[in-house]
């Protein structure tokens, strides 16, 4: 079995999604530098992922460091958190689990409690998020029917995630409910992520998928092939307007045009009640390189301009329910996410 | 100066467009079924493109063959014309221009007749689509406003037509106008038309462009960047429906959603009032070896099952007008085109 992401105790294990699907190579990382930069570069992307694998980098900076005193260690550690917080902008997670860790650093006082509960608070973030995206798949579950075929975009599964993933989880847990569930996957432009990973991961659970490049989401929908949409995200506003994956809004717009539900799953560490919508979540633009370049090979004129946003926002009132480990929000333009949260 | 094709009076001369942008390489065709299979292969496409080379074709296969008397020689035309209406379904121009060139072979009753007649009868469509597009452009720049940014699908452009372009030839009519235009152009997966193709064409005459992967439309619509969206057709039912190049229609929903005008640029032979609407065009399914490799490289899974439709159908209610060489079908939602086609 594969793994995104597992902390080995000295070192972080990753599986390179770069090289997915023709190699499946595993990198060590013994220095959390090492952890940033396979976030930056995309060794492991995914919301939950890297909010996983900032907490295990933090950990592992405690365990490397030579501080000589107390003071000088949680320095290096709140250095290692500021490294961690400029490694990618959108995904809410991230700053999640950095937060969780500086609170775990004020509340240590010892070197040796300062490595124990590191390491105890990474492992912890890594196993809850693989339960919660088990207990997000049983309540969405529900809104897949037996014969549905489902279109999904980018990767929002194992490898997203700490392991079974959020929309990929919701239907994972409708397959193990005994549905009969067949999987659309968005190729994902430029990074290709539903080509590489969707397509690899529901490859090897024997989940029938098939490929199309992002443009014909439409015709298909028109032509009556997909039942229900599934997508997973990056950060979710106060008011329910959702960050994911560029192309996911234009998914949104054309399942209100064709009448299909348009579904959001992610862990509530997702949700990010200090942002009060869409219009204030920082959107990461990367590399023309990535557009203009595909594995190596040149597909546009030397010197063009190009734009690369890497996500782009889905205002509320295209998504009909945001699944959580907590429960499903069922209306969120009318309700937003703060009632659920209980703010 | 380039050209999609040339007529050379024994052979045809075509760009290698599945090289462009890195390479520019002309290739001679001195046999019909070498051009036939250019067709098919897309050393050579767009809609007005392939019925010129179709017609040159069956100019060729007179001036090549080797039959004994004129009854022979016209059916050996007429297996020419089937040889190419064999190569690609759904653009209606190869099915006008082959036609075109059998009402020819028709009226033509000596070997020099039919030789020197085809010949005149292929050179005339290439100049008239020439002088189609010049005239559309006239038309139609009058839509585009100085300082608007115009996005665009695929390639309707030089490449795409006997020369100068039929969405492209509008933008480059408004810019011989004086007008300030800048192009988005989506880079129209899985063959890259787009990023491959117009962004070559356009960086060419100057015209500046920026290329976006066909899922950043519905964003930078959203962000307010897009004035206009024009396009191509490879044919036009008798309401008004349209087939275009896969992910056309998604544009078209999201040009509808941003209140964005949605514009169908073509000649007059790409009108097809014998097809009542767009569920009666046939779809061309192509290899799907188009969306898993890209230049040689493997970007999905070994075995996944993968779909490909080429094109898609874009309802007349999303097209804001029909710009053709004959003028502008301004309601075309309302009145179709067989009032304007008068019949």
């Amino acid at each position: 079995m594969y793994h995104s992401i597992k902390w080995l105790g000295n070192a972080v294990s990753m599986l390179d999604q770069r090289l997915l699907p023709s190699k499946e190579i595993y990198h060590e990382y013994k220095h959390f530098n090492d952890v940033a930069e396979a976030i930056e570069t995309m060794v492991i992307r995914g919301a939950p992922a890297i909010g996983i694998a900032a907490a295990m980098g933090i950990a592992l900076a405690a365990k490397t460091s030579n501080a000589k005193n107390i003071s000088e260690l949680k320095e290096e550690l709140h250095a290692a958190a500021g490294r961690f917080a400029t490694t990618r902008p959108t995904a809410v997670n991230l700053f999640w689990a950095i937060d969780r860790m500086k609170k775990t650093i004020a509340a240590s006082n010892t070197f040796d409690e300062l490595r124990e509960q590191l390491e105890k608070e990474a492992i912890a973030i890594h196993q809850e998020d693989i339960d919660a995206n088990k207990a997000m798949g049983n309540h969405g579950a529900r809104y897949l029917a037996d014969g549905d075929t489902v279109m999904t975009h980018c990767n929002a599964g194992a490898l997203a995630t700490g392991g079974y993933g959020t929309a990929l989880g919701v239907i994972r847990a409708a397959v193990e409910h005994g549905k009969k569930i067949k999987v659309f996957a968005c190729e994902t432009r430029p990074y290709l992520q539903g080509a590489r990973l969707t397509a690899w991961e529901l490859m090897k659970d024997g989940i029938e998928v098939t490929l199309i490049t992002d443009n014909m989401a439409g015709h298909f929908m028109k032509s009556g092939m997909i039942q229900k949409i599934i997508v997973g995200a990056d950060r979710i506003a106060a008011n329910g307007d959702t960050a994911n994956k560029i192309g996911t809004y234009s998914h949104a717009v054309l399942a209100k045009a064709h009448s299909i539900p348009f579904y959001v799953a992610a862990p509530v560490s997702t949700l990010d009640p200090n942002t009060p919508d869409g219009s204030a979540i920082p959107i990461e633009e990367r590399s023309v390189d990535e557009v203009a370049y595909l594995q190596g090979v040149q597909i546009a004129p030397e010197g063009i301009f190009i734009r690369n946003p890497a996500f782009d926002v889905t205002p509320v009132k295209y998504i009909s329910a945001i699944i959580t480990e907590k429960g499903v929000i069922e209306n969120p333009a009318q309700y937003g996410i703060k009632g659920f949260l209980g703010k």
